[in-house]
């Protein structure tokens, strides 16, 4: 494959069409899409093109079998109107670890970064300054041969498309930890961003909303008795002044903003736990005080207060601290991505 | 919505290019195709159209979040040129079921059994006469709203597509018993026909191809010490005469061929039992001579006769049975789909 893009551009943008001030998550999209596609045992000649609906045989695999993987990271603008990246690289490298747990292709890493650079640079004026403005970049890869046995497809289609964001999350959360239901097991595809995992969580998630809860903690699936993460975050826990997360495994994503948050909170001198969380544990601090924060972290919300908890139908009410570290997380990851302070670990990419 | 179905023909068949002595699964499909969309929180208009390619935009939830669910039954000719369905009342049902978990609308019944029947009716020509030639049925739903936002769709597509098929596998399969990757867990989607499912299952099945293992049989995920069923069967174990599977259960998909297989060997007075089987049993069981037979049930290979099974690195053979219990099912199960014995169990269905 040649690793040259070929772009061809939108005639006219639809840009003057979208209220950047009422956005409603992953509802608008750019003027462009990054494609490539894949036959013949390798990627094809990637393209940019204009935004535009894809045409697939209905017995794509896709359809049948959840053949797909997905990513999503970020774009932001800077006050001198520089758009950064933050650790894409990483982004890749996580959708070829999910691709491979999928029997989907690897997708080469210098057509993604280039094709990415290109498809933000094309679109720069979907990125949106002033903090919380961001462009959600969601790179993906669907099963598209047309054929309905069960197994690896032969053709794929690798797309990025982007869509400009405000925050993610309105307020704190409140959320559910699991008793019943489960998101992964050992030995599954829980530490892949394998698309069936999302819709698996939607019923059980429905049953929280009912209850006056916007999220649910999974717990691991034999005993419910440790948590592991939310839907799309992270999760941690601040027991007097100690920040805790469980540790990830073949049931828990890697979330970039969770590593991102260990990293600045170590080099703050925070003290750190990175050890299996007991649902028991959570309860017994709250009980007796010493639960002062949890907080979601992913890229979509970067950094997300829970304001409360419920288990075996109890609720425990998290008190509102004077000085929260979900706060300063916030704010330091928000000034190296948004280019307002020194990167010291090299984590902003020009585009 | 209106229950009478719209019909456009297609202009022209594409039968005459197919090869029906020569058909690989699931790529070729008949000349029409079953479409009815949900919004506007109901089911609209249902159509049968010639079969095309669909047009989604890249934002469609099914492509991010496997929010889609399938299912698989088949048509059969008689030597009277009469087309039977077999039990179609379960396939709507589960796949009602399998909706529910994914959040995804149930679908009418009336208007399923409708479209099903017009669908194959039209099709007739493709449903072959002859032991092993049938019309492989694919029902399935995905979530079509262009909507990245991780909740469920408020935008559905029912389809119904059809393959003509032979039969599924050839020759007797050698399987391997998973020992670390799994299925499903309790509080998961292991029960439903969730597209997800299937593309996880493909990386450990490509893993023991390479081996020399066509299937894998899964086992629970907590213990890996029970057999619970195969990527696409449920799974009998004869242990001298007696006949014996796994209850069925939220990891488990409640299979149609083997409830019918059930109800067939308790009618001919064969032992039976539901309950839970040990991997050491089953090892034992090979050991002692005591495992006459191992075979997978499904709608797609019907009877599948297992001829060896590895674990940790052992592989045991099973000895050809002169009388196999396999071949007295396949042999009453076809007898009843095809029209050449009584239907005591009211499960044929003439469309
Ligand atoms: C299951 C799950 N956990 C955690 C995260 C957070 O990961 P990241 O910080 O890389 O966005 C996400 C979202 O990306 C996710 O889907
Ligand atoms: C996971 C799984 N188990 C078992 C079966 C067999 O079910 P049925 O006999 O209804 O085809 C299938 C296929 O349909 C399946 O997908």
């Amino acid at each position: 494959m040649t690793n040259t893009i070929e772009i061809t551009k939108a005639q006219t943008s639809k840009i003057h069409d979208v209220d950047f001030e009422n956005l409603s998550f992953g509802k608008v999209f750019t003027d462009h899409m990054f494609v490539c596609d894949f036959k013949n045992g390798e990627w094809q000649q990637p393209e940019i093109t204009p935004y535009a609906p894809i045409t697939l045989d209905p017995s794509a695999r896709v359809f049948h079998y959840g053949q797909a993987v997905f990513e999503g990271m970020k774009a932001f603008k800077d006050d001198e109107n520089k758009v950064w990246l933050f650790r894409p690289e990483d982004n890749l490298l996580r959708i070829n670890k999910s691709a491979e747990r999928l029997a989907i292709p690897a997708f080469p890493q210098d057509v993604f970064m280039e094709g990415l650079k290109a498809l933000v640079q094309l679109d720069e004026a979907w990125v949106k300054q002033g903090l919380g403005n961001s462009l959600y970049i969601r790179p993906f890869v669907i099963a598209t041969e047309p054929a309905i046995a069960a197994s690896p497809a032969v053709e794929y289609k690798f797309l990025i498309i982007c869509s400009p964001a405000q925050s993610y999350y309105s307020g704190d959360v409140r959320v559910l930890i699991a008793e019943e239901f489960s998101r992964s097991a050992n030995g599954g595809v829980g530490y892949a961003k394998a698309a069936g995992n999302y819709a698996a969580q939607f019923y059980p998630t429905n049953l929280a909303n009912k209850e006056g809860f916007q999220q649910i903690i999974w717990t691991d699936a034999d005993t419910h008795q440790y948590l592991e993460e939310a839907g799309t975050m992270n999760v941690f826990f601040r027991i007097n002044d100690t920040l805790i997360t469980a540790p990830t495994s073949e049931r828990i994503l890697d979330g970039i903003t969770r590593k991102s948050i260990l990293k600045i909170a170590e080099d703050s001198g925070i003290s750190v736990e990175v050890r299996p969380v007991k649902v028991s544990e959570l309860i017994e601090a709250s009980k007796d005080g010493s639960l002062k924060e949890i907080f979601g972290s992913g890229t979509a919300a970067i950094v997300s207060p829970i304001s409360a908890f419920s288990y075996k139908g109890e609720v425990f009410e998290i008190p509102h601290q004077e000085e929260r570290f979900s706060a300063i997380f916030k704010e330091k990851l928000l000034n190296i991505q948004y280019n307002k302070s020194e990167d010291p670990y090299g984590w902003r990419v020009s585009i």
